[in-house]
């Protein structure tokens, strides 16, 4: 995505029924806009219409501020969609939350350095001080808020509050530590990514690599989801695996994990900030 | 393995202490065997000693018929070692089980009748008669025993004598979709191959192409291991994955799951063939 | 795909501009057809719309006979447009060629043998007599043309000759150890399919395997592609890969290989099957 | 490797006999040395015996500085051993050549940040400034060596010198866009590690991922390898390849190729760091 362009992108769902592809696609058309991208995919055993479409906003014949009522009234209501509709002038703001373990942000951090996504990351927010240097390194703000289990209410208020403040869009959990209530990822649903440490549905839970190591399977894995009450249940975004042998001893699956998980998790922001994903059900659609 | 080769293979396993690969391979050097390969592995966790030795017997000073012994006597007694000894002019035999699936069978077959393993394969049993022409075209006896609640104790008997009978070494289950008693399964322990439609320990049980589309995954897998009384439990032996996405229906991961189910057992049937595998625990060791 | 199904598939492709995926799809929407699959892609730098639409022909108004014309005068004409259209009641023919080795042609005939595929094999061709026995085992007729410098173009006359009068609609070279002349390719361009023992391009050309091995790479592959008059050059459908080591002999890759080779052809003439295939330049548009 | 251990590695290779095997373990058994790991292996066509070894010193009756005459004089002479022995206590220590692309350099110093190697990192060489921010970020000294034709001999110069005041023992070359002369190459023979942005020996030279677009290809990959004076040739330690399709333009393929070079490259860094790396004529064994 360049940094410069003027390009809006609607990702919807609706019943399926014919003509909904030829009317959206008359809808830019009609006023003068340059299709970049579509992606298009029907669920038949469900009925369900999904859609991408990213056009080029030079030469569109609709005032940027009315093309969400226009859309609406033309296409959305008339097909029963659920769609969101981006600007490629608002970036989205990103939180990072990390515990101790660095080679997720680093990877993140990295990528953000190197602008290789159309995004900001106004803060970094941590259960534990280890990390502080690395936000430093990068000249982000870094937010300690240790978590017991007497103040984890008062603690996610406190950054709930800070998250508001950045106007943070969504939330990537670069393996932090903790679980987030109910409440907190009600603020964010299907805004807040999480890396779990193992080929979900395989090794729900804590210590994944000593589980996998036990069980003795020739493959790990990672998973990157959208995070819901449901702990380690939530839409999957990405997954990756790596070969293992029974040479293999817990430390060597840890360490070969980190690649795998710090790879996932920056795909599946990626495609997040790219707006190609789309949780319907608990699945998520990942659009090219 | 070429077919005509005159070779000896241990297998092993013991405690860890000084001096065991030293002893193992002067026991074969000073006799004037010929190593061909090894390979060995320390479990440092555990402490214990895992080894594949095969040698060239044609200058062996040790007779044949008194190898095992001079073994024993020389080393497994002295190390405590729990071993396994085999020659390359002893086939393996192996009987098929299959239910109405073909392509494991073919998968199965083809290499047989390619010749590319040392391995007999006697006949196929079936709880079905779908695949009997299968068998025909390849020339190999089939019998059928369908499986009732009320007929399986004796159906199981009956196929326990015809596999003693045709003195079956080890049994593969090419997509058999019937649970063995633990009795049956008593009778050839570490010596069922069973090839499981999930990247196991996810979606065991029935239908896991099912369970990975309602769950979402982005990566669905096949497992073979060997069969032990505890269902979906048994030692893994070889495991692989292929990606999915969203687009894909039941019926389309069923497809593309048979690929794997195929080469995935027929690795492992492989490796068990070749007698590089070890059961420790309820791991696999997968020797080189 | 079903075999009973009543449908038609459009593989297209065209100077892009707007307005190509509306009216296509008004055109089968107007005549009532019920859109399956729909799957398009647009080359940017280029200026090319690729377009593959499936759709029901139960309620159709247009009679299948006037179909294509319909399509022309509609759509073709107005856009420029380079396609085919097929019909579910078409089965494509398929002529396998083989010389002495089996893995191919056991895999792509258990496919057959199972209705995976919703083509007909009338023919396997062989430049040898070994696998004679195997076109026998699935009762399939079996043509022996041996092949010399001399007899080449009198041989390849003879079996375009039987091509024809068995309506072959394409070829699968099955490990089929010989090159076909230019004039031979004519009669079938982008209509045979072969499969090449390396990853492409790299280690074109005889013995790729030992090519391979002397210069020490880490992972081998396949790569099934179109024939044309260019050696191991032409459009690329399908490849993969897996991890090899120093351990491997020329041997193993071989053995590894095989199983690379079999599913990578099958995959690929499953795309041609199911007309999921497109050629333009020297690349291939697989849709989904 | 912890860094508090106390541990000798050797790494060697001779003409196959039998006997080495246990010469060397009696060797470091019999001076009380605890054996940590061993790997070896045996190449048959070539009768050459390859291993790797490891063991704890701190029981170990021969005194460090003593180890290595008396390994030559009791093994290397008797067995023609070329070798290398390493002492955990004596940090590699490694020169980072870089241009202007970020993703490779990031990931080396994120590892090393973070200590998961056991390693130095005096100094970044560059030949543009543009990095420089990097280095700093990391308190790593960087130095600017702008490289003309005309400049070439003497600025290789420079950095020879600069490398041999920090007693610089192997060097990685992160996405450097110039090519080494032979001279260079000279004084660090497979002590220069490069990542090539292709599966090698596919689309050798520049831009290879346009060659990958422009060929069609399905996979693409990285390659890491020792730096030879045949460019391109050198003995490949580490190879990876992630799939694309049709969507994909040039601009996607290097963004995805991003992520495997910085992979590809750090895994072979880590093998080369723990002595697990071994030349042989232009192929490297890579130890477990």
């Amino acid at each position: 995505m360049k940094l410069n362009d003027n390009t809006a992108i609607v990702v919807l769902h609706c019943p399926d029924r014919p003509g909904i592809l030829s009317a959206v696609t008359e809808f830019i058309n009609k006023n003068k806009g340059n299709i970049l991208y579509l992606d298009q995919y029907v669920n038949r055993e469900e009925g369900v219409f999904f859609m991408r479409i990213k056009w080029d906003l030079t030469l569109f014949t609709v005032a940027k501020e009315n093309i969400e009522n226009e859309f609406r009234t033309a296409l959305a209501d008339r097909f029963g969609m659920t769609y969101r509709l981006y600007f490629s002038d608002v970036k989205p703001r990103m939180a990072i939350f990390v515990s101790k373990m660095s080679h997720c942000l680093y990877d993140l951090l990295s990528r953000y350095a190197a602008a290789d996504w159309h995004v900001d990351i106004p803060l970094i927010i941590s259960n534990h001080p280890d990390l502080e240097h690395i936000a430093r390194q990068f000249s982000i703000p870094f937010y300690h808020f240790p978590i017991t289990k007497e103040n984890k209410a008062v603690q996610e208020a406190q950054i709930l509050a800070l998250l508001k403040d950045n106007k943070i869009t969504f939330c990537v959990l670069a393996r932090y530590m903790q679980i987030l209530s109910d409440d907190f990822i009600q603020h964010y649903p299907n805004r807040i990514i999480n890396i779990h440490h193992s080929f979900l549905p395989a090794f729900k839970g804590a210590r994944p690599y000593h589980a996998a190591h036990e069980r003795g399977v020739k493959i790990i894995g990672a998973t990157s989801h959208y995070v819901t009450s449901d702990l380690d249940e939530g839409p999957i975004i990405e997954q990756d695996v790596t070969r293992i042998s029974h040479l293999n001893t817990v430390e060597e699956l840890v360490r070969k994990g980190r690649d795998l998980e710090k790879i996932v998790l920056s795909r599946a922001v990626e495609k997040h900030v790219e707006r190609k994903t789309l949780t319907y059900g608990n699945r998520t659609i990942v659009f090219q």
